[in-house]
């Protein structure tokens, strides 16, 4: 049969590993689906024309990144009634749905496997395997620099412009590291997979995310002291008042399958009444990583892969979550500041877990960890802590996983 | 639209768990596929008659288990057009061929999901996200009731009969375990995985299994000194000369992402060039997770799932295998046993990566991990050591993955 036509818009790393890594597998994709997948035409800053080629192929890959022009492309390409494949997470955060929905009215595939966690296969997952049960909750390490720069805070002890500078040196963060340290990619990640766990539209701009530059190599020190590791996690939940979609630092309890996955790897727990939950993890996307996904991707459309099914109604996003908290201060070390400060947090309902003090000469240091409340209460308490005569700055607050909890 | 047709052989623990979750589910599963499944007939010992099902049905799920019957209901299933899901993993292991060619023939679908791993969806993940990949190798955790056994006898120091009861009492474990701890569960589900990953017919036959029955609580306690925990893991390897595909229990470093998954739970990794590897885990096959699996292959037949491609020409299967080894022995404790037995493992091409050695009086205890080297040299070895006079009695071998190795 006639090669199956592919045009390529990009020829960054992404794309020349895909286009090498097409090569080597030309035969065995036709051998599983028929049809060898070929590229006819490359599009870059310097060579090619989008219309040309366009015309030419019967699937447009999309690795050229940003919005408004890979916008364009993808939609006039679906318009078309070409098939799409693209990793562009910043993309479908923003124009999923009518990506999505032209995909649907065209019969034509629209792949982004590759636009969350990789190669873990988790896009597929979602869409295909757990159809079958209802989704309650997701957690991920969706962004492979940020875990890599935290564990190397934990494995090492040094503080957040050293690591980030290591990562830089490793390729695992860019020159302009501000949309992974600052949580924009996680967050735009968390609004697809949150899509197709609840089957309902989430945008970019209904994710509140915060990301890790703030954070000291002291609460990693301290919290693991409380059997704590530190994580950027993004959460997304159904609550009874809506959902929630969140990424902010969080602490893990050692027991959780996510406080294991160190370094530059993606991980996604999905939890259900049916599954209980289960957990995928493997290496963020490097260049050949998001280059198999986006094959995969190609395979699935050559052989006829399914349109996402439309959103239903919007849910109402809930804003104030209940966690429990990892909370650090720092107090004169007198009698009755402990006291004052537990009578304070029990006020707001906040009952304390687990604490550890550390006497330095005068003052005193206090770490401990919260049983799960509402962060509007927590902030309630918080404001009435900071105002403490023995308390000499503002305390700081990180969410915990509550493996009793979940 | 019209309802989908479903006819339910056999109506256990699954089949019952199946039919509640169709039925909770079912209006989600017409919105996302345009059509509400249901069951028009269910066959059990005392109810029900095939052919009338068959009539009835456009899609059949086989949970009767056992092989001949499900074999010819399966079969005659197919040939009269119907999709087909199934979570027998024994037929599929003996007949897979001939059934995914009926399939694939009939243009229907033969969802097998269910049969590997319960909810963790490893089927689709190798026959979708990673047909861009070439699999070099799989890792698993098939089997559940013999991880807990492992995990019980780890956390607790029991011996084998006593976890084992335990498994029984807590419904990990069936009455008659045979075919989990004598390791046929597993083999079964590597056979299908190998299918999967390598293309190629692989029948339960080509793989060597053994099962957990002669492990001691000593071996688990001496190699966690050496900071191995065990696992029965099952392995599908392309190897130079053909593949391999086993199933024995095995020592993990604690680094691999198979060492921290424990009790009743299953997990798989998969390795490749292109995606380095990637883990997926999730609890084994309880009722509510089967039924999971099998629902989400229903809706993967209502829009149209394809059929597995043919398989290659098949591979050698390779017998004599690398692996590294922790050995344990009883001996004298005498000047020069030790280095006997180094030279004997030495001449065998055996070379020591770590030993333990404890006195018991006139006694000792040696417990070492080798580099890797094949499995034929280790033996030549082991009968040289067992015939040495200050060796008490037949040395013991298990498998390790030396993650330096991998």
């Amino acid at each position: 049969m006639a090669a199956f036509r592919i045009g390529l818009l990009g020829h960054g790393t992404v794309g020349s590993a895909f286009e090498q890594l097409l090569t080597e597998r030309a035969s065995d994709v036709e051998r599983l689906t028929g049809r060898a997948p070929e590229i006819v035409g490359v599009l870059t800053r310097s060579r090619g024309e989008f219309d040309d080629i366009l015309d030419r192929s019967e699937l447009i890959v999309e690795l050229i990144g940003g919005v408004d022009a890979a916008h364009d492309y993808v939609r006039r390409a679906l318009e078309a009634g070409r098939h799409v494949v693209t990793a562009n997470k910043q993309l479908l955060s923003r124009h999923g749905e009518e990506l999505w929905s032209l995909a649907r009215e065209g019969g034509v595939a629209l792949g982004f496997e590759a636009a969350v966690a990789g190669v873990v296969p988790v896009v597929r997952v979602l869409r295909e395997s757990l159809a079958g049960a209802r989704i309650e909750r997701i957690h991920g390490i969706v962004n492979g620099t940020t875990n890599f720069i935290l564990s190397e805070m934990t494995r090492s002890g040094c503080d957040y412009q050293e690591a980030l500078a290591q990562a830089q040196r490793l390729g695992f963060a860019e020159a302009d590291p501000v949309d992974d340290v600052g949580g924009a990619d996680a967050a735009a990640k968390m609004a697809i997979l949150a899509r197709l766990a609840f089957g309902v539209p989430v945008h970019i701009d209904d994710v509140r995310y915060e990301g890790i530059t703030a954070i000291t190599s002291d609460d990693i020190a301290f919290a693991h002291e409380l059997g704590l590791s530190l994580k950027l996690i993004g959460t997304a939940e159904r609550l009874p008042e809506g959902i929630s979609v969140r990424v902010h630092p969080t602490f893990l309890y050692g027991g959780h399958p996510l406080a294991s996955v160190s370094g530059a790897f993606n991980a996604v727990t999905v939890e259900s009444d049916a599954i209980t939950e289960i957990t995928m993890s493997g290496p963020g996307a490097g260049g050949s990583q998001t280059a198999s996904a986006v094959l995969g991707d190609v395979v699935a459309a050559i052989t006829g892969a399914r349109a996402l099914a439309p959103a239903l109604e919007p849910l109402p996003i809930v804003e104030d979550v209940m966690s429990a908290f990892y909370l650090h201060l720092e107090v004169d070390d007198r009698p009755g500041v402990l006291a004052q400060i537990a009578q304070l947090l029990g006020d707001a309902g906040a009952s304390i877990k687990s604490v550890v003090q550390r006497g330095l000469g005068e003052r005193a240091q206090l770490m401990m960890v919260t049983h799960p409340l509402a962060h509007s209460r927590l902030e309630i308490a918080l404001a009435a802590i900071a105002r403490l005569e023995h308390v000499r700055s503002p305390p700081r607050a990180i969410s915990v996983i509550d493996e009793e909890f979940v």
